[in-house]
């Protein structure tokens, strides 16, 4: 294997979080209960753009690298060779022994399922486990997570601007590292139709798409005839899959007319031809152009790939300069933008713009030594940042029209069922929505119980469902917080008995010695 | 295993370099000997700030997963199962059957060595191989080599920003999934002085870094007493290694008192404290307030580690706002800086600002029937940017300081002795540099040999020798080339005989049918 079992099993993880577990495990609070929970505090911002929301990813795989990991020999070993500065073993022998059977299996985990548009300072994953495992968690839970649902955002919202149309994700060149397979699941989930990355498509089951590059054409310029001949070989070899790159030589001069006669060709041997794919120069223009020389030689339904640094910005002012431009050029643009492909690469897979998501994992209750809870509290933090100790509920409200209207944090045990509902503004005190039954159609739980002591208790599917969860999400989502520039920004919301709580601690905060 | 073998295998890589492959394999091109550069277009450009120029990464890694993949049956069985759009099988038996032998051992390369300083627009590594094999290596090379190479060049920056002084590596839990420890390992190519990476730094033989998060002093802070009590348990655990992390409740007004308290009772004990860390707040002014509290309780030598959203920008402010704010407060500015250390995470890990490098792997050179080598271009790019055949060599000119005065591309076969040396400019005819004797104190082959078909014909060393590399090259760098804002442009030039080529080159290529 390229990623060697210290990297990638149970140490792949940061050291203070080892350093804090043997810290635990010395004072007898190994395996006290705490409660973590997994949030983050703002939308992507991009710059010129910003996200109105997020799309949740990566949860199958940390489950299932939690189920898989387990701490092996040479784990130990190493961490038995570690010394501190005065050269003794920074790690015990009963740590290391006790580390030897430590394990994700005593896990519990409540969760928002993968795909789900999310909002910012809303529990999106809750950890109960053994203080010391909980703890050693954080880091691969945060990178499993984070960086699966920035992409999945960024996606999304490419995915948005190409009017949900087919979107390719072509990003593994320049992706970062190993990261190009789980961008590649994310980008999935994220609604991409499908992926150049052939290994990962083939491991989640999905077809990868791809034509062919530059370079063959430019070989068979070499040494083999010319662009012509490369697109008629293309063509025998793949006569149901022909897909040709048109911009080696010259797009409108060489490129397109060359593949109109290979295209005709085909049709006389009876297959129909796929499309062409622009790769450099005004991706918009040369759409339009296409098109037409498509139209007129009698192939008005090829495809038109689209790829050359495109996000969901760039695909956003193609389409528009599309609908300024195709009249000009006596074609209809509705029918260019329907044939329209989006291979996108770099800018999706890195989130450009944005290229870390700011998720967080923060214990908020532990078990004292009679085994009640206690809330966790970063005092320096501000009242309103302040996380809530125990397992809160996650609610959607949807109103008459069947929108989602707020989110909402409750005590766990709360059903907002109760009428009118009463929804809290998390940090301008006083403010807040009363909402009747007649406008309220729907309420939706969004944390479901994952596992139980690491046992799975839920199947929530693959990348397919998870596809699904985000469609759905988007047709009950405000166009206004769907928005690519300045989005509307959508209601979280706390439930009265969550704000009375969280009164309560704050005065009790009082009581604890700094 | 969590990364699968399909998914990090040999079709780690695009789909369409397999496409491409059968084609060549179906027209009896596959084993033409073909030769692929590895360059990149320009340094990466953070917005605000941009790089003078990039540090090289990712070969080894690269080298090892070429020597170590094979092709598996589970390869072929996944490749053998995909239909074209007909329902026809994609990839025939007898493609199947000569891909099940396919390997990297068939490689020849010649590549500038990880750590070193490099400029646009040169080779970096130069690729010869039967062209089924070098095209399909395409999406592996650049993957591995662009993410590094981006993460070195960063981290590089925020190490010069620190003035080459104590930077660790925190990115992990917002790093790109699995890229995480290709991060890693750039980044400490790049300069950086440890990691927080547990499972990579073991994997490279290196010591990690880290203390503790706030999570630990809440735990104590619930059930176990308060901040005193954890910094207590901390310095029981690691006497020799207690860095307390002293901003969860106030920083001034509790945390560096606490840690004082704790450091005066460690020294009693015999051991000597290694320091704080500051993760909120003004940095820079907390710094200088802890510095004085620090050095009025005795310890004016402990280490403060600095983090919080840190890249070379903010790390260049801190140290001016110290160096102005620490008089104020009768500290010694200097004294200041001297014991900061700098933990930077996901800017560094993502390269904030500008989050892909664009490296490209171009055919240059293919053989036709007859075994020689005919040039494969690309006649849409602008003369400028045409690539060469041929395998090229790569220079570096250093001045009579022994400074390096610009990268000199030429044909394989010279050697840059003649004086004086001429220097074209790549672009803007007739623009150059004469360079003569007394001027030159070296020239310094950059590429070197790296395998022959496949056998390893150097040992280049691992991350320790390119983190020398780096440093041996920044010394020899100009000091307006490093500058962190709009830096000095560094010459690449061509050789006069490479010069003359292209123009036999460029007058040839009417002759080449469109």
């Amino acid at each position: 294997m390229v990623i060697s079992v210290l990297a990638s099993g149970f140490l792949f993880t940061d050291h203070y979080q080892l350093t804090m577990a043997q810290l635990y495990h010395r004072f007898g609070l190994h395996d006290r209960l705490a409660q973590f929970d997994y949030s983050y505090r703002s939308n992507p911002d991009y710059g010129t753009h910003q996200a109105g929301y997020a799309v949740t990813a990566g949860l199958g795989p940390l489950l299932d690298w939690m189920d898989r990991t387990r701490v092996e020999p040479a784990d130990t070993a190493a961490l038995g060779a570690l010394q501190s500065a005065a050269g003794t073993p920074m790690f015990s022998r009963d740590f290391l022994e006790w580390m030897s059977s430590a394990a994700y299996s005593a896990v519990s985990m409540w969760a928002v399922p993968e795909g789900r548009i999310v909002h910012p300072n809303t529990p999106l994953a809750v950890v109960e486990a053994p203080l010391a495992i909980a703890q050693m968690l954080e880091t691969p839970l945060l990178n499993h997570l984070n960086y699966a649902s920035l992409i999945a955002t960024k996606a999304s919202r490419v995915v948005e601007a190409a009017h949900e149309g087919p979107v390719f994700e072509f990003g593994m060149r320049r992706a970062p590292g190993w990261g190009a397979n789980d961008a590649t699941r994310a980008a999935l989930i994220g609604g991409a139709t499908a992926s150049s990355n052939l290994g990962m498509s083939l491991e989640l089951g999905l077809a990868s798409q791809g034509t062919h590059g530059h370079s063959m054409v430019q070989v068979f310029m070499s040494i083999a005839g010319g662009e012509l001949e490369a697109f008629r070989a293309y063509a025998d070899v793949y006569p149901d899959n022909c897909l040709l790159l048109v911009d080696t030589i010259d797009t409108l001069g060489s490129g397109v007319p060359n593949a109109v006669r290979v295209f005709e060709e085909l049709r006389s041997a009876g297959h129909e031809p796929r499309g062409i794919r622009l790769d450099s120069g005004d991706l918009a223009h040369l759409a339009v152009r296409s098109a037409r020389m498509l139209n007129e030689a009698g192939f008005p339904d090829v495809r038109i790939v689209l790829s050359s640094q495109l996000d969901e910005l760039t695909i956003w002012q193609i389409r528009n300069q599309i609908i300024d431009e195709a009249p000009r050029y006596e074609v209809e643009a509705a029918s260019v933008l329907a044939r329209l492909v989006y291979g996108v690469g770099s800018r999706m897979v890195t989130s450009h713009g944005d290229s870390s998501f700011d998720g967080v994992y923060k214990v908020v209750a532990v078990q004292n030594a009679s085994r009640e809870w206690r809330p966790a509290i970063k005092i320096s933090d501000s009242p309103a940042k302040l996380a809530y100790p125990g397992r809160k509920g996650l609610w959607r409200v949807y109103d008459q029209r069947g929108i989602a209207t707020a989110d909402l944090v409750t005590l766990a045990e709360e059903t907002p069922d109760g009428r009118p509902l009463h929804l809290i503004h998390p940090v301008q005190a006083g403010v807040g929505r009363v909402l009747g039954d007649e406008e309220i159609s729907d309420t939706e739980p969004l944390l479901i119980p994952i596992c139980a002591k690491g046992r799975r208790v839920v199947d929530l599917g693959g990348v397919a469902e998870a596809r699904s969860r985000r469609v759905a999400d988007l047709g009950r989502l405000d166009p206004g917080v769907r928005r690519l520039v300045n989005p509307h920004t959508y209601h979280v919301s706390l439930s009265p008995r969550l704000v009375d709580l969280k009164q309560t601690m704050m005065d009790a905060l009082v009581e604890i010695p700094g």
